[in-house]
């Protein structure tokens, strides 16, 4: 599925606040008329207040047995105008949407405009330096293959293990939008590493840091050394791979580093 | 100044509402200190709720004489964030932003994705049927030129005369991102006036009327007869010209037909 984060307090449910599986979890359960116990939503991992995806996935037992097309049809007509389901299929009974995750793919847009831009504020972080693109490239490349990303990781996160590896890291100018834009592709992602990654390199690119700090940023392993963390609002998560969607990069992360 | 609609109820100052105006008219008094009698802001016209604007102009006598490069400042710091102002200039005491309109320019965006993106909901309208370019454009010839757009307004206009002259009306097909954007250059636009002729256009366009419609609109003078009215959140001011910006349509409407 699709959605626009700006309206949602993030993916996981929550009393009181409009979250996407808050309002998934209603409308599979209305679909099925109310059954007992409560039919579960689960997603491939949390996006926190803000983050947009492109293509989020999620798994439920529905206990009707109803073609995958009719299932799409339904629930598109359910949701809410700021989430879209983009496909819908029968799966395997022991898929798990999140523990069966072999990758990640995010994008980040950052709008490079002078002044904010008012159509880009919930869409972009915003970033206003000039930017040259061989030092933000050359960042990127330091971030790729498996690391401790202690230094990129929020206070707050549960996860046992911050070694992750990095696959691909990629820049786009997009000169006629005055944007830029970044993609992660990796095994998994730390609470609000993307967001924390992003603000280095473009430290980086903006000639704010030496290239040498991501080396350096690696080896202190302290939050609080790569200090910026961007907006949620420019956070999109791409993609979610799956065993067999990239045969090159097969590997789940063993459970206890989730 | 550049706005996103989506938040606001429309340009025109209401109690209790949040708008343009509104805000406008609250930034440009709180900077000089609230001066009795308080400072007035005017549009060159108004948008309705949901309508976006690429360029709007607005303008105010300022108390104090300071140089358009800092009120520029002033305002963008002050301003929220779905406001920008794009230019300030100091202009002669005579000029007026409404009544010295020469023509508008207003872009129309339709999102032709089979299912609505809920990244363009507050940004375009939806049109989920297949688009002759051919057929659209020959409607949009047709609608160019001084006519009485009777059919075309919807009720609630104030306008003393509905004729109004439509300088240019083009259509570009954006295939990459599924968009059609429309756009209409005259000395005019009634109440809806666009919204209402882009329902007819992309009809036209779809097959669901013949093209020599627009000819038996222009005759019946009858706005039940268009039928449709397409959606605020497609819309944009996207220039507002005066006397001087196009010396090929030099001319203002007469202050009875505004």
């Amino acid at each position: 599925m699709a959605y626009d984060g700006t309206n949602f307090s993030g993916f996981q449910r929550q009393p009181h606040e409009r979250t996407i599986e808050g309002v998934l979890t209603k409308v599979v359960n209305k679909m099925a008329k109310d059954p007992q116990p409560a039919i579960e939503v689960f997603g491939s991992g949390r996006t926190d207040a803000g983050v947009h995806a492109l293509a989020q996935t999620a798994h439920f037992d529905f206990p009707i047995d109803i073609p995958a097309e009719n299932m799409f049809k339904a629930l598109n007509s359910m949701i809410p105008l700021d989430m879209q389901i983009k496909k819908a299929e029968i799966v395997e009974p022991d898929f798990h949407a999140r523990y069966d995750v072999s990758g990640k793919r995010y994008l980040y847009r950052l709008d490079l405009g002078q002044f904010k831009n008012p159509f880009k504020r919930n869409y972009t972080g915003h970033w206003k330096y000039p930017v040259d693109m061989e030092l933000l490239n050359q960042a990127l490349e330091q971030l790729v293959g498996e690391h401790d990303f202690s230094s990129f990781v929020a206070s707050g996160s549960s996860a046992k293990s911050n070694v992750r590896t990095i696959y691909e890291a990629t820049a786009h100018m997009d000169e006629a939008n005055q944007e830029l834009q970044i993609e992660f592709y990796g095994n998994g992602f730390l609470y609000n590493m993307v967001r924390i990654l992003v603000g280095v390199a473009v430290e980086i690119g903006s000639g704010f840091r030496p290239v040498a700090d991501v080396q350096r940023l690696f080896e202190v392993k302290d939050r609080n050394e790569a200090r910026r963390t961007m907006p949620a609002s420019g956070l999109y998560l791409k993609r979610v791979y799956y065993e067999g969607d990239d045969p090159q990069h097969p590997v789940k992360l063993p459970k206890y580093q989730r």
